[in-house]
């Protein structure tokens, strides 16, 4: 399953695999790419219909064997690759000598809705790629049922992103590209209450009913949730400041409010 | 206030201030820099009495009027400099033209002890600066009483962490240099319950004791806490994880955290 070894750094192939750094060519392609062992590990072990070729290096291959071994179980396409062309590969220092090249698979919303949800997440502006990508490893952690990306936030597939979520990018459905208005309407639509997170909302989190369906929306780092869409949602719910910071930031407002979820909907299904 | 504009960025005074970004330059001098007007504007709010200097350009003097108001009333010094004078002194785009040069004012542990505090918490070997300074800003969000950023931790002046910190360095007593053995014991002996947060823990957050006084430990991002410092403690305990997320990431890990100790302490008083 490992073919020849690649040398040449300048190859067509290793130029669009670099080339996936940017988002015309992964829009183009309909592929994205995850770098690192930890990435990679999570891609071949839960995705594995995902990935179109893992590319590493001989000593990557030495260092992590358990990849190589989930990626042959999975019958995944191994290339041994020359340290220079994997360098060539990525802009970052995060591949550890190991990528892969895997297709981007959004979910639909509809998909996500006919599985009967309890808790989502919609990104709504969200523009930062470490803020976007946290917030998925947060889902991820406290075992939501799909995270939205709407088509005003960071694009979900960029490397940036993908690091990290930490290998939850495969964890979890994504759905991708819809309006913010146009989730919000097909989520109430659902039966799924729709919860804003922002720091001027009215509701504390202690008191805000989660034990029911519901999606959290969270919105631009600097400037919040326009008010229209605030005014689309169920609720608008503030983690409380108990000194003197100003705020969180937006992953960690995020994760506060999903582990109160989780609590709320755990406590009464135990 | 203000005096005659600098205008030769390679004069000793700008070349003082753009030294530390040196650990060494920072320890000479026992000062530090807090960049961009949300660090410039806490500092002269809440610790005029740490603000050595103040310097920014005169658009930044236009555009954050109520960092200059703030800083005049607080009678700080404010030098009008050159876009190219604030461009060296600081390696970064952070600035926003504003930057305060501050004396770093470690609290000492026996302070913070003699005040009877509720909740702290203790950076036990962590090296990220991100993780490090989102830590001190939710310690902040949940008014925790102070943070103790042990000897074998990132530096917490610079200026990565400090910008993490979102200001909040200058809000809560912050005390460095000690190892971490030492930090537990006198905070054992003061009567504090410690509470080491690891994945690896046996108690699960929800049924972690949180009402009375404790301090949360928290260990490095990579491998966590040493055998020696997690026997140390009183509890160690886990955020749980209900979906396939390994982990959370220290930030958001310390944040859940912090935000239950909140929760109960709260819920006590009220």
């Amino acid at each position: 399953m490992v073919t020849a070894t690649l040398v040449n750094p300048r190859s067509e192939r290793v130029r669009a695999v670099a080339a996936l750094v940017r988002r015309s060519a992964r829009e183009r392609t309909g592929t994205f790419l995850a770098e690192g062992p930890q990435a990679v590990r999570e891609a071949v072990r839960h995705r594995p219909d995902l990935v179109r070729d893992v590319y590493l290096t001989a000593a990557a291959a030495t260092r992590h064997t358990d990849v190589v071994t989930a990626a042959r179980q999975a019958r995944v396409r191994l290339h041994e690759c020359s340290p220079e062309v994997l360098a060539a590969m990525s802009a970052t220092e995060a591949t550890q000598g190991i990528v892969a090249v895997c297709r981007a698979a959004p979910a639909t919303l509809a998909e996500v809705l006919a599985a009967g949800p309890k808790l989502l997440v919609v990104l709504a502006h969200v523009r930062d790629p470490g803020n976007a990508g946290t917030v998925v490893r947060g889902a991820d952690a406290v075992g939501a049922d799909a995270v939205v990306v709407t088509s005003a936030s960071v694009d979900v597939w960029s490397p940036k992103v993908v690091r990290a979520t930490a290998g939850s990018i495969f964890h979890l459905p994504v759905v991708t590209g819809m309006p913010v208005e146009q989730v919000l309407r097909e989520l109430r639509a659902a039966g799924i209450a729709v919860l804003a997170a922002d720091g001027a909302g009215a509701t504390t989190l202690p008191d805000a009913d989660l034990h029911g369906p519901h999606a959290w929306v969270m919105g631009n780092e600097a400037w919040g949730l326009p008010a229209e869409v605030r005014a689309a949602c169920d609720a608008v719910v503030r983690v409380p400041i108990h000194g003197k910071a100003e705020s969180l930031n937006l992953a960690m407002a995020a994760t506060v409010c999903l582990y109160a979820s989780a609590a709320a909907q755990h406590s009464q299904s135990g």
